[in-house]
């Protein structure tokens, strides 16, 4: 057996986490890390992650997210936003930082800069902001895979309504709007879901090999 | 430092493969078995995963996209493909599938079900292809970890003509669409891009905590 197989297995959408049990600051640098390292299409990163520990921002956002008890429960509360209307200047600064890390004249990559202005400026706002968004969900599963790695409980959730916590939480004012959220923390030992063997297409109707 | 982190590390989008070197098929049986166990809204799966290993429609399907050496040289070529215009029928057989898997009658589920239904109904069609778009780049991301932690290489690419690689592979005659595309296999020695530093937001750029 494969060790990320365990793992996936291991994995569950958890309804209810044990409020009691957090999170240590090391666990999370590591799961931090999982997410910064995700890819991203030209390993743009066109999106913020927020980690809301404040209770009180964290009971305000539980109606506008089905009442969910995760939100409230669940050890930390992560919110993947995109970046809406991304252009120019993120793609800029993507290669200042590509200069600075590799130690390589801004101007050698002047070719491949343009080019990569050119294919997303001529994408119109809205399908870059589906785009851009779509990059929350690799980095979402760079959270999931690696929470599992270290027995941390997570729940992925698209249920719940972006205008609301963006304006609870500031983000349109950032340019901001929020597409997923995980819940992460340890399962509730009264959690009867985790024992739900998992629902998942057979390999005859998932693959299609030619 | 952490497992997880090490194979996030070690992976980068290979640019040239080594085509002389083949995945084993009990790796390949892993590779599909982590994409299988991808979580994704309610747990839909909403999309088929192809796996071109036929030589001649990779050659067809390389001007499609970019001409990338990798699409022919890498040891397989994967295609995700989300389902278009899912809806009732989509759901019911999850729900099937819930009621055979946990051995649970499917009337228990009916109040349930019909929220589904109505959730996703509710959206446009564009909204649902959109929506089940997404999903594929969860199982993109379980493919690109488990293949890290198996040392195997991978290149994920957005870059092609979803219309085209649809009409070669017959996609849109089985109501699917071309999201995403990975290669996978393993890294020529002279692929130099191997030796690349990784480029990354700082935590103080990607990061928020409230």
């Amino acid at each position: 057996m494969n060790t990320f197989l365990d793992h996936q297995n291991w994995r569950y959408a958890t309804k209810k986490f044990d409020a009691t049990k957090k999170i240590s600051n090391e666990d999370l640098n590591i799961l931090k890390e999982a997410i910064r390292l995700s890819s991203s299409s030209y390993g743009l990163q066109p999106y913020k992650v927020i980690i809301v520990e404040n209770p009180e921002l964290r009971a305000k956002i539980r109606p506008s997210a089905w009442g969910q008890s995760q939100i409230v429960e669940a050890s930390h509360l992560i919110i993947f936003a995109n970046e809406i209307n991304f252009g120019t200047t993120g793609i800029d600064n993507y290669f200042k930082n590509t200069s600075e890390t590799r130690q390589i004249p801004l101007e050698s990559m002047k070719g491949y800069q343009e080019l990569v202005i050119k294919n997303i400026t001529s994408l119109s706002e809205e399908m870059r902001n589906i785009w851009t968004a779509k990059q929350t969900y690799l980095a979402l599963g760079n959270l999931l895979n690696a929470a599992a790695e270290l027995k941390i409980d997570a729940t992925p959730m698209e249920g719940f309504v972006p205008s609301e916590v963006n304006e609870i939480l500031g983000l349109d004012k950032l340019g901001l709007n929020a597409t997923l959220i995980a819940t992460i923390g340890y399962r509730h030992e009264e959690d009867a879901t985790q024992h739900n063997k998992k629902v998942r297409k057979s390999n005859e109707e998932l693959f299609i090999t030619l």
